[in-house]
């Protein structure tokens, strides 16, 4: 095995310079039907062939006429024409207006010869054969002359011009069906790793799904690219190198990642140079993420080594690849989205490393707020959870809380929740959400689990509209209400439902597990809650009690439970947990156990409430959640679907005084 | 002929109103494979069913090992371990750590029964069979638990969530490669109309191409539904109600447009109403454009009949159809660009009509400004100039100068030039065009040919970069500078080139023309350039003088002139109307004359000049633009392909003492 470590890191800047000085943009050029051709770049000037429109055409329905027979005429002494004929639109009319004469004439028809000008009908008073014109009109009034929009030798529309619905609208005009427009180029993607296989095959032990070719593929479609995914390759040069002369023979561009965070320049630095000139430019760049970067030309087209974790690889495609790939597909370089945002904590940055920060974006009235995911660069939930990324220089220190930053969104396809919900996790919040949805189709929820600590953080920094919470307080015995004391002025906290917390075990109860007690025996492994849940809280005070029973310090406790340092981020990842025997015990709520049949020891009974930011209060998503917890439709299914789940006189009322 | 007069407009928000009250929102379901997903809008929720990562994974390459045996290193006293083994990734290993050893760990693979820790490669030292370690590593560290990321059980993606890459790569992370999205709604479009045909079709006489079954049915695309076009059919109730029975049955939605300003109302609201129920709801909204809506809803699917003309079309569509059809498609309501712009000049608004005025928008520096298009609805260079539009609601009696208004815009596509060029057409600019794309293929230019007091008036307004203008001034008997006093500080003026303006007639002069006092003759007929042309200002300049030899006003000279208020916008466009026999005599330049091989009676040899806004000089178009007239190519290349337009020693050079 190669123990490569990187030594010449080289700025992006750099990077990017090396790359354009051996990489020049070029076209091929396709043709394409005006039916299809919305989002295409023109390849060629439209010069225009026929006038448009074609002839002397009415603007209105009225009567054509010779514009000084009118002049004379007003509201009270009206003139009146012998009307000789109708011309309606799509016509070819020989009638010929002479002096005292006049047709109908439809809005879009012929003007007939010796007529110069149009009297709308509203003017106008018809008897029979003759009508009545109570206002004058001018030379030319009402004719929209031939040639006068478009003119025959015209350029209308120009190379490079991108393809719109209006210019669509020059083309139809124009009678033009086909025009020559800049071809999609062709990007071949490889996934290489000896630990990964495509989603929907088997995944044998030790094996993880590939994630980027997926990724990767719809992402250079968004850059008006055609993606080919050639599938995945072993970390053989052997294997890559057939590989890689089949996607240079069939592509423009070629996108290679790992399967880790290496990237694939371990095995392909040797490879990629023997395809062709100028070969490989870059490798290893220093940027976070992103530092594998892997950067070659072979007979001008680019191929790419990515890094393999799928948020590095995402953010280094945006940061490098997506550019040039949208110049070459001819979209402009302003198409991708950036949203100018506040960032809503302080960040600090470590100098010397180009930093492009994944961030989740939260709208409050007009202004967008990041805040930093935090999840690292491993997690594909840093992926879901990104909107896009904040650029940091190598220079700078850090951002400031409320400094204004662009943010780069991740797709055109990302927009802000309407409503932004973080805190534990419950199913009643998944039910609310749905009766929700049932309610305003397109209300767009974003439910973060964080837990109850994690949701009331978010909450005082704005970050949330509304948490949802489950916190005992030893001291008080209570629920919740103790841990908003600091707050109260800002939020208005809503009664949720009671729910029942207990340990949930395996079916039957094999191990005659009674109590938490049962976490000290060997054969017992535990699953825990993430720090901040109110479940973990709970857990700790009940374990906190057992310590002192058996006279030992928390500590001690905890290194003695297999298991403890073990985290789920929802009650339902508990049971799933059990009920796949990856371990014995959890704690979590009752309903949980009866969706995966488990059985479940009662320890408390606990209220999950809900805090609303002030500043929320008045947004429709907010009022829909309020309505929709104070609703009978929730009141009746709540205990129906989630057994364990309770709603009380209390449920959707204040509890706060507001 | 029916002459339908209006008479129940109502608003646009009683017009919504209405329309959602018998309009309720339904998704239909299919399937997607996640390599196709992309965009789509999922109609279903994700659960986990396996935990990301499946196993404990490496998150570095390094060594696995126990924690505790690692305590006590630091770099003076290294701790020594045995290699017992490698465990590349993807592969399963059944080594066993015990204390005292460790294995070789590549990233991504299954971290070995016994170790609980990796240490990075780069903290050791390795020496055959054993490695030095330099610093300690804590229980965990370097390893991605199981599940840590995406645990069983969780919802991972809700039903509602559009598919951007972030959320495919979830859908990859767990091995998922098909899901239920919302299903594409069917829009079926029909053009009305006796007078309209189809691009690519031969136009009879009285006929025009059919502009908005082409625009309509990329703008459907752009709001994410499926368009078909059924083709153009007659204004007969029979047809239309066939054609109306057939696009109920294989489409969600219905638009029909009028080939005219009228729409489709006067032929098809009884059809409309025989077809189902409720039928009608609106016919007639108070706004401009757009008054003859027409809405009607049968059986749950909209019927929309837009106005005819193109632009009108356009703006009723987005204003009203692509709001619901996003909606359809599961499309963001917040997916539609918007801009944020300054209005550039004031607009009057008449009072009592709700107003989408069509802008087009400039960038200066990092804001944006509008301006009025005022072409008139009828023309589809209104569509084509137009960015988007700006709302001005019924009861607002004017937006001012510098206002800031909202402006939507027409398609995701439209994006602000790089560079405004008004001013006078020149095939001279043209080249510089071409000659700058070479260059730097991307560069976005906007030319508008509005004449030369045009294009100095956008340069006062700074709407516009740069103006070509060629001015003859007849006292001074100088081009450009006298035209130019009263903002010489806020512009520099660029030596163009000459170029020579004079008659052009037909090959062979049949008509023995000799200047421009045979205009005054029966048998000639005149095109001439639109007022504010530097074309014609020096024909008018010539006409004064033949007015004062021949004793006549210069009013009684023109009225004898046959086709002195016919304009054409280019000279382009004047060398066509003489080749195509619509005129005997036209003023323009020699280029066009040779390139239509037409003759030429020279009239007077001008300089074509550039005036170039101050605040625009250092942005890149701007100096890519003055490089490019400059450069040899351009002077090589001007008098060949254009002959009659020449460089100077003075071309390029700033001739206002800059």
């Amino acid at each position: 095995m190669k123990r490569k470590v990187y030594l010449d890191l080289i700025s992006i800047e750099e990077a990017k310079r090396m790359f354009y000085e051996h990489f020049k943009i070029t076209h091929s050029v396709t043709k394409v039907s005006i039916w299809d051709a919305g989002g295409n770049v023109l390849a060629e000037d439209i010069t225009a062939e026929c006038d448009v429109p074609p002839f002397d055409r009415a603007r209105m329905d009225g009567y054509a006429l010779i514009a000084s027979d009118s002049f004379e005429a007003d509201e009270d002494n009206p003139i009146t024409l012998k009307i000789i004929g109708e011309i309606p639109a799509g016509v070819v009319s020989d009638i010929e207006v002479n002096v005292g004469e006049c047709t109908i004439i439809s809005t879009g028809a012929v003007i007939p010869k010796g007529a110069n000008s149009v009297i709308m009908v509203e003017y106008t008073e018809k008897e029979k054969s003759q009508v009545k014109l109570y206002r004058p009109v001018v030379p030319g009034e009402n004719i929209m002359f031939a040639g006068s929009d478009i003119k025959i030798g015209e350029i209308v529309l120009r190379k490079g011009n991108r393809l719109s619905p209006r210019e669509i609208g020059v083309l139809a005009a124009l009678g033009i069906t086909e025009v020559s427009v800049y071809q999609q180029p062709n990007v071949v993607i490889i996934s290489t790793g000896d630990e990964i296989v495509l989603p929907g095959e088997p995944l044998e032990s030790g094996k993880i799904f590939d994630i980027n070719g997926a990724t990767l593929t719809n992402a250079v479609r968004e850059c008006g690219c055609k993606p080919n995914f050639l599938g995945i390759i072993k970390d053989s040069p052997e294997m890559l190198i057939d590989k890689l002369k089949q996607a240079l023979s069939m592509g423009d561009v070629v996108l290679l990642s790992g399967g880790t965070s290496k990237g694939v320049g371990d095995i392909s630095y040797n490879v990629i140079n023997e395809l062709g000139k100028p070969g490989i430019l870059v490798h290893g760049v220093a940027i976070k993420p992103g530092k594998p970067l892997l950067v070659a030309v072979i007979n001008n087209k680019p191929v790419i080594g990515l890094p393999g974790y799928p948020s590095s690889a995402l953010t280094v495609f945006e940061v490098f690849v997506a550019p040039f790939l949208r110049e070459l597909a001819g979209i402009g370089r302003h198409e991708k989205r950036v949203l100018e945002v506040f960032m809503a904590t302080r960040v600090d940055h470590a100098l010397g490393r180009h930093e492009f920060l994944p961030v989740h974006i939260i709208r409050k009235d007009s202004n967008y707020f990041a805040y930093p995911v935090l999840t690292g660069s491993g997690a594909i939930t840093t992926l879901s959870f990104s909107d896009g990324f904040v650029e940091i220089p190598s220079n700078q220190l850090y951002i400031d809380e409320n400094e204004r930053v662009t943010v780069e969104l991740f797709s055109n396809a990302i927009e802000p929740a309407d409503l932004v919900f973080i805190g534990s996790h419950c199913l009643g919040v998944d039910l609310i959400y749905s009766l929700m949805l049932k309610q305003t189709p397109n209300v767009s929820v974003k439910l973060i689990n964080v837990g109850s600590m994690g949701g009331i953080r978010a909450i005082r920094r704005g970050e949330a509209d509304i948490a949802g919470i489950h916190l005992f307080d030893a001291e008080s015995n209570e629920y919740n209400m103790p841990f908003l004391q600091d707050i109260l002025d800002q939020v208005a906290v809503l009664r949720g439902y009671k729910r029942e917390q207990g340990l949930i075990i395996e079916k039957g109860n094999p191990k005659n597990v009674t109590g938490l007690r049962d976490l000290l025996r060997d054969d017992i492994s535990f699953i825990n809650r993430q720090k901040g849940s109110g479940t973990r809280i709970l857990t700790d005070f009940e374990l906190e009690k057992i310590a002192q029973l058996e006279n030992m310090t928390f500590s001690e406790l905890i290194r003695d439970i297999t298991g403890y340092e073990v985290e789920a981020k929802t009650h339902s990842a508990i049971a799933s947990s059990i009920a796949h025997n990856k371990a014995d015990i959890g704690v979590a709520i009752y309903p949980v156990a009866a969706k995966y049949a488990l059985d479940f020891i009662p320890i408390r009974e606990e209220f999950y409430d809900f805090v609303i930011l002030n500043d929320s209060l008045d947004k429709e998503s907010v009022q829909l959640f309020i309505d929709t917890l104070r609703s009978d439709e929730f009141k009746e299914h709540l205990p129906v679907i989630h057994p364990g789940l309770q709603t009380t006189e209390e449920t959707g009322s204040f509890i706060n005084g507001l």
